[in-house]
């Protein structure tokens, strides 16, 4: 056993602790779909009873969109070295349409298999990659456009209704049910998701299942604007820190505070191996940026760079699994000179470095040119585009100018180019952008690319707070999330400044858990506003575990507590530390239904009626005069 | 020398250290306006030159607006026993149309100024109470509609100037004047703030100047739509728990992070003695509910409350100096049982007691009936009102209710009563409020309200997340602020389930800062964007020390980038953790800019119309079939 696969089995135990916890009050619960391999998995957060003083109830188990995967399982058994069970590998196996390859067909990932200087970093299983079989396509989009609805879309359609329909007699009868009405801005999402609909969105290019047949790891999971809003978490590693234990815990990490995809931007040595035991132990789709890698090929001269290089490295990731590529395919030569009056120029890295090499070899990008022919290698694996914004803006001063309006449109137009081919397309967006001028961004994208689900960076909206850049772009992503955007990459507070440790993707993630949350309700997504009022109630009733454990992190919220309140006493105590434990407006509320109950004001009708009544009367024994003093 | 005074002594000197350093970079300086007197503070923020690769040129010092007083001013010689000194005193004497008290004419006041018990705690340098002139009205408001231009007002437009004017110049040398066109949903926020403009503001009730003739160490500050956007600290010991020494230190920080006014909300015993510390020690208009105190003094049974009690607690807090008090007026005995079907009833601890005595009494409110007499004391003193939400919306389930709304309109009738006094008034607001309801909650305040400053806290739009509610509020925040709210009161870390300690403090005001700039921006404030770009432009050029300090908090941004690369080196070095030193998209525009400069496409709109023509020469090239895979 070489020392790093030590390392690594060291770490898992570690992982026991640390990130394999349940969470508090959690269960990992499976729903059997139509088949007896198709289990999609959802966390349930139990609830204890409402006591005498708030009438006595059951409160329902809530049901929650679980990303963690299986490490959050206890009856799991994880080893990292092994990497995760399939999920849907039988489900490719029976298509029929692909075939197993003897050994990978890039040339890079044949010579990193057989290198002696990795073999200590290497991971040990690995997959024997699979590629379509000649002439055929494998994307899910292929499949939806022949009519054939895949067991992804039908884990997709179980994994988004999260049990809404089975619970909606308990939840009804707790008085959980109610939502504001939604302004959804266009969307039009179902109240209930069948594979059917799943099918129709992915067809029309409205959703992504990204999904690579090399990674069956995964479970599947959509990106749209009639799905629930997604977040992405980036991680990786760079030329100057961290290795590649810690991108794999902090892989596990993110998708346990609700990452539901996770980008490997690792830039330093050793990508290809990073990146195997990333996919190898991710539930959750894995993308990547293919130029960051072949530029480390090039040893960082983007001008060297060639189609051949680059193309053998999407082969490479490809056969690994990686289910979306950012590809910068928009950065075209004659839009680079548009960013020389920027404020902050070209902020993608994989912008710049097309940038570098348009202007070195003054032609047209190779991967606008290639554009077909990537294509072609990402329908024999499926693997999506996510079409990259290379010249987004990096400030608030260059929001929405020329350059990233003309990119967008390119990006439009490649769309398409990529539709006729059933390759399925996601689109990047901003970046930094004041609150003012998001929704043109949103309506633009809409417009411009047919569409296709979008997937922005924040935005941040005010450049003045470096360190908390998590919440200057939270704000973005909540608003341009309610305004259609599918996925929001987060952002950690560490963005500009360094890369993000454990602590900094748990703050990013849960900020922005909480921004795509209010999105959905801000849109109307059926049933999730279960959980607010769930909690709301829970709070009300001075139930303050299920408070805590209802909250998307039970353990701050314990610890926050704890920090004023520490007894275990407290926990169950009917006060809290604000108005300490002799007054309580809980406690009066309680005696304002005793009062409306009493005298029959219960029904809210009646409540206004006889407020209005009694304010009536109020005012004509004042004269009328309410105003004298004027 | 008390015990007690020897600690606040330990303290004063602690706080030379973490609460009085200045800003790195920064320096206090005052504006003097049209008398000696009349000395505006900002803070300054130094910044390096631009190095030779990036055009070698110096960049102007940025004005910041400057809410923490002396203790950011190394000069300034503090002592927490003797309190700040005075700014408006000699304003006050001069108008002539106050009077001296020989004691303070509150029952209580006089009560705890003579108690042996707690001369410990006493605040040693007591001010003689001043009162209007029998027959006077000394509200700004009052002043404003007699057409009179106060010190205060004056203060007030060089304030929010921030010496935009004076440094147009330099700043548009350095490229840091554009700014996006606002969206200001009817603010008319001028392009400068004259005296005579703030004047016509508050006559019109727009705007407060919350001023207590009793607080003249404060710095005179604005509240209205059409200002920038201010932000409130909700401070206070509880019952439960803090002392004193932790409340003003506690004040003096939450200054130093931005708040423009503080509320102390303490509850447990000597709230009277720790007020007295606060208001001598803030240069911020400090706020309170004195319905937390009139319940004190009836061990906590709101049904023995009584107006003689009441009257004499606002008069007691109006000689101490607390420039707004917050009122829940609105809480009327008819709107009470509105709230039965509620999910979490009354939350507002004010709103809660309210609704108790009224119940308990079957009778209306005594604030509701006395409403005029509250207008006699408020207009003795100038003392603002902070019409209370008694009945805001404690969950997302229960915002817009119709006991929300019909509050509203009541304290719109209040609102017009005060005026009719020439009272200041601003309304309070929720809460727990879904995105896409935020905005009707700020319609119709301005309806029902005729446009009185709105005052929200958050709101929070959603639930689920305990121990994160600064972010779920701050996300509210901006986007009410956007949509015209003059004040936002925020919401620590804490909410829900604890009472902010120092830390928290600075994370919800950091927080808010973001949102109030973040709606600035949106609105079109006029040089909003200075720092933005300011900030931008350092980063693009690496001026690393620079970024730091123009941002919200230096100290934070700049321990982050240590946590990766600690040298000092990295401080200067031209590139950052994200990339390494061997990539980075900075360089790569540089490389732009020559690249255009060599071709004269450094001009947009050349650039454009070179890039359109490239382009169309590219299509025609590809014979016009870009799509022929359809």
């Amino acid at each position: 056993m070489s020392a790093h696969t030590e390392t690594v089995l060291e770490n898992a135990a570690r992982l026991k602790e640390e990130v394999r916890k349940p969470f508090p009050g959690s269960r990992k619960i499976h729903i059997t779909g139509s088949r007896p391999d198709l289990n999609v998995p959802m966390r349930e957060i139990a609830q204890s009873p409402t006591s005498a003083q708030f009438g006595e109830e059951d409160n329902p188990p809530i049901t929650v969109y679980d990303t963690s995967g299986p490490y959050t399982d206890p009856d799991a058994d994880i080893d990292l070295r092994r990497g995760l069970p399939d999920v849907r590998a039988g489900w490719i196996a029976e298509r029929g349409d692909t075939e197993e390859l003897d050994a990978p067909t890039s040339a890079f990932g044949s010579e990193r298999r057989n290198d002696p200087e990795t073999v200590h970093l290497r991971f040990e299983h690995m997959r024997t990659p699979r590629r379509a079989a000649s002439g055929a396509n494998v994307t899910q989009m292929h499949y939806a456009r022949q009519g054939i609805v895949t067991p992804e879309m039908e884990f997709v359609a179980i994994r988004e209704n999260n049990r809404l329909q089975e619970m909606r007699a308990a939840y009804e009868a707790a008085g959980l049910l109610d939502q504001h009405a939604g302004e959804p801005f266009g969307a039009e999402i179902p109240a209930e998701f069948t594979p059917e609909f799943v099918r129709q969105e992915v067809a029309a290019g409205r959703a992504i299942i990204p999904a690579n047949i090399n990674h069956p790891e995964a479970e599947p999971m959509a990106i749209g604007r009639n799905f629930r809003v997604k977040v992405n978490a980036n991680l990786g590693n760079s030329a100057v820190t961290s290795s590649i234990e810690e991108e794999v815990e902090k892989t596990i990490w993110a998708t346990r505070w609700g990452a539901d995809t996770v980008m490997d931007l690792s830039t330093g040595k050793h990508i290809h191996e990073t990146r195997e035991w990333i996919l190898r132990n991710s539930p959750v789709p894995i993308g990547t940026v293919p130029m960051y890698q072949a530029l480390e090929k090039v040893d960082g001269k983007a001008e060297d760079l060639t189609w051949e290089l680059f193309r053998d490295t999407l082969i490479e990731q490809a056969e690994q699994g990686v289910d979306y590529f950012t590809i910068h395919a928009g950065v075209r030569l004659p839009y680079v000179p548009m960013t020389a009056k920027r404020k902050t120029g070209i902020v993608s890295r994989g912008g710049s470095i097309m940038a570098k090499w348009c202007l070195a070899h003054h032609t047209e990008s190779f991967l606008y040119e290639r554009f077909d022919d990537i294509c072609e290698i990402m329908k024999a694996y499926d693997v999506a585009f996510s079409l990259g914004d290379g010249l987004r803006p990096g400030s608030v001063f260059d929001a929405n100018d020329e350059a990233q309006m003309a990119e967008l449109r390119t990006l439009g137009e490649l769309t398409e180019r990529a539709w006729a081919r059933d390759c399925q397309v996601m689109i990047e967006g901003p970046g930094h952008v004041p609150m003012q001028r998001i929704k043109e961004n949103m309506d633009a994208e809409l417009a411009d690319c047919s569409e296709a689900p979008f997937y922005t960076l924040g935005p941040l909206t005010t450049d003045i707070a470096p360190g908390y850049d998590h919440i200057t772009s939270g704000i973005g992503a909540a608003n341009i999330g309610w305004y259609g955007t599918a996925m929001l990459c987060y952002v950690t507070p560490k963005e500009h400044l360094g890369l993000p440790d454990k602590h900094d993707v748990r703050e990013g993630m849960v900020t922005y858990k909480i921004a795509a949350h209010a999105a959905d309700l801000a849109k109307g997504f059926p049933g999730a506003q279960v959980r607010d009022n769930a909690l709301s109630k829970a709070r009300f009733e001075f139930r303050w575990a299920d408070q805590f454990n209802l909250g998307l992190d039970p353990d701050k919220a314990k610890e926050y507590h704890d920090q004023t309140l520490p007894q275990d006493s407290a926990k169950v105590a009917h006060f809290c530390s604000m108005c300490g434990p002799h007054f309580c407006s809980m406690k009066i509320t309680q005696e304002v239904r005793e009062y409306a109950r009493e005298r029959g004001l219960d029904d809210p009708e009646t409540a206004l009626e006889e407020g209005l009544q009694e304010k009536a009367e109020e005012f004509r024994e004042s004269g009328g005069k309410l105003y004298h003093q004027q």
